[in-house]
C-alpha cells in the first residue's frame, strides 16, 4: 500500500462545483420569491371590485419583492466577483459558502414576513438580521480567503483586495442601520437597502 | 501598491455566469407554473361526478399553463440568441439582464392570478402588463448591447443586429394590443399571445 | 451591408444549452414531487396516536412519488441518451424538446391528483395520459431527428437508431395499456408503469 | 448494416450529466428547506405581542432547518468527493445516484414533519430513518464503484477507497443510534445529527 500523503486524502472540493451550486441555490431563491404573492381566494360572487382593492393591498409586496431581488443579486455578484480572484478552496471557505447559502436560502421567508408585517419592529428586524448575517458571511469568506492571500492568486493586487473588503461591509452597515431605525421606524428601516446601488456606484467611483 | 487601472477594478462577470443564472430561473419559473393547478381537497363523500366538475373547471387554467410556458420558451430562445453575439458584459448589461428576470419570475404568479380571474380586464391587464415589461426589457438589452457595437464581436452584420431588434418588439408590441382589447374582453386579450409563433414564422420568411 | 444568407440569420442553439435547460427542468419537477406530501396541520391536543394515522394514509403517496421519480429518471436517461447522438439542432428540434418539457412539469401535478384520488377513473386517466404525451414527444423527437440522419452524426449506426426508436415506445405503450385499464381498475392500471424496469432490461438483454 | 457490439448500444450518460443533475437536485431541497417556514396568516387585530408569539415558536424549526441544511450539505460534499474518483458509469451506478437522490428530494417533508412534530417519535423517526436511507445510498454507490476497482482509476490509493468507505458509514450509523434514542427522547435522537462535523473532523485527523 502506498504512502499517502494527509493532504491528497483531505480532498477539495474545485470552485467551479461550489460556484454550481451557489448560482443554483440563488436561482431558485430569487424564483420563491414570488410565493411571496398570492392569488386572492376565487369564490362566487366576489366582484371586481373587491379584485381591485385585493391587487392593490399587493403594492407593499412588491416592493419588498424588488427590494430583496435586488440584494440577491447584489450578493450573488460579490459571490462571483469573489470567486473570480479565489483559486483554491479548503474546507472552511466550503462551509463559509454554505453558510452564507444557508442564510440567502432564508430570504424568502424574511421577505414574506415582512411583506405582511411590515409595520412591525419585529418582522422588520428578522428580514435585516437575516441580510446582516448573509452579508457577513461574504465579508468574513473574503477576509478568509485574501489573508496572507491564502486561496488567492499570489499576484492579485493589494487595492483589489480592500476595495473587495470594504464593498462587502456595504450590506452589513445598512443592515445595522436598519436594525436601529426599525425598532421606532419599521418602514424606514427596511427602505434604507435601496440606497445600497448608491453606496455602490459611489464606491466605485471614489 | 501597484497602480491599479479603474478598468481593472471594474471587474466584469463573464457572460456565461449570466447565462447559467438566466438558465436556473427559467427551469424555474416554467416549473413553477405547475402551482397554477390546484389539487382538490379530498374530503369523504365527494364523489367521482364532482371531481369530474372540478377537473372540467382546469381547462381555462392548463391554457394559460401552454400560454406562459410558451412565452417564457420564446424569452428564454430570445435571450440565448443575444447572448450568442454578445461578447463581453458591463454592469449596465447586468441589471439590464437582472431586470428582465425580476418580472420573469413574476410570470407564474401572474398566470395564476389570470388563470383564476380570467374574464376580469384587471387580472388580464396585470397579466400582459407583466409581459410588456420583460418583453421591453429583452429589447432594452439588445440596444444597449449593440449601440456602436459596444459589447457585441465588431463584425456582426447590421441585419443581425437589425432583425433581432425587431423580433424583439413581438412581444412588447403584442402585450399593448392585448392590453387595449381586455379593457373590454380580457379573455381575447390574454388569447392574442398565440400569435407570436406565426408573426415570428412570418418575420423569419420574409 | 454585407449580404447574409438566410441561414445565418435562423440562429440555432447550441444542443448543450437545451441540455443545461433540460436538467434544470428535471431536477426541479423531481424535487417538487415533494409537494405531493402535505405534513398534517398541528393542533392543539392531537395525539401521537392520530398522527400515526395519518402517516399510515400517506402510504399511496409515497408509492405514487417513488413511481413519478421512476418515470422522470426514465424519460431523463432516455432524453439524454438522445442528445448523446444528436448533433446539430433546428427550430423544429427545439420546438419538440420544450413541447416534453411542457408535459414533464405537470408530472408534479397529475401525481398529486392521483395520489389523492387514487381509486377513481379519470384521476388515473390524466396521471396516464400526461405521460403518454410527454414520451410521445421523446419518440417523436427521436423520429424527427434521426430521419436521413438529420440532426444527427451521418456514422451512427442503423441498429442505434432502431433500438432507441422502439425503446422510446415503451412509456407511450405502457401508457394506453394503463388508460384502458384505468377505465374499470384505476389502482392497477396506474402499476402498470412499474414494469418499465423490466421491458427495458429485457429489450436491453434481446 | 454494420455489426455493433451490445456494449455500444448500452450507452454510459457521462458522470458530468449525472452531477449536474444532483447538484440542481440538492440546490432546490436545501432552498424548499424554507417552506418549512410558514408566515403566520395576518389578520386583522393581530397585534405585535401575537407575532413575537408566533416567532418565537418558529425557533425549533429553525434549527431543524439548519440541521438539515448541515446534512444535505455532508451528502452533497460526499456525492463530489465520490465523483471526483469515479470515471465511468454504468447503469447500477446511475441507478444509486437516482435512488440516492429519491431520498434526498424527501428531506424537506421529512424536516417539516419532524419541525411540527418534534416530540413525538414516530415524527422523529421518519425523519431518521430517510437520512439512514439517503446514507446508505452513499455508502453503496462507493461500495460498488470501487469495488475491484470497477468504476474508479485503476490507480487510486487502497487508503482513499477505505477512508471514504468508512467516512460514508457515519451518517447511517449516527440516524441508527438516533432512532434507537427517539422511541424515548425524539428531541435527544434528532440532535445527535449535530455531532456529525466532529466525527467527521476526528475521522480526518486520526
Amino acid at each position: 500500500m502506498a504512502i499517502l500523503s494527509a493532504k491528497k486524502l483531505r480532498l477539495e472540493l474545485s470552485t467551479s462545483r461550489i460556484e454550481a451550486l451557489t448560482d443554483g441555490v440563488f436561482a431558485i431563491a430569487m424564483t420563491l420569491l414570488v410565493l411571496n404573492f398570492e392569488v386572492p381566494n376565487p369564490m362566487e360572487g366576489r366582484g371586481a371590485m373587491e379584485l381591485h382593492r385585493t391587487l392593490a393591498t399587493l403594492w407593499p409586496n412588491f416592493l419588498h419583492y424588488v427590494e430583496s431581488f435586488l440584494i440577491l443579486a447584489i450578493f450573488w455578484i460579490k459571490n462571483h466577483q469573489q470567486f473570480h480572484f479565489i483559486k483554491h478552496s479548503d474546507s472552511k471557505l466550503l462551509w463559509l459558502n454554505i453558510t452564507s447559502l444557508l442564510f440567502v436560502c432564508l430570504i424568502p421567508f424574511t421577505t414574506s414576513l415582512v411583506s405582511d408585517y411590515g409595520n412591525m419592529p419585529i418582522a422588520a428586524i428578522v428580514f435585516e438580521g437575516n441580510m446582516l448575517v448573509a452579508g457577513l458571511a461574504y465579508y468574513l469568506l473574503w477576509r478568509y480567503a485574501t489573508k496572507d492571500r491564502r486561496l488567492v492568486d499570489s499576484n492579485v493586487d493589494d487595492r483589489v483586495i480592500t476595495v473587495y473588503r470594504r464593498s462587502s461591509l456595504v450590506t452589513p452597515l445598512i443592515s445595522l442601520a436598519a436594525i436601529a431605525v426599525s425598532i421606532f421606524h419599521p418602514r424606514v428601516g427596511t427602505s434604507l437597502y435601496f440606497l445600497i446601488p448608491f453606496i455602490l456606484l459611489y464606491l466605485r467611483r471614489a
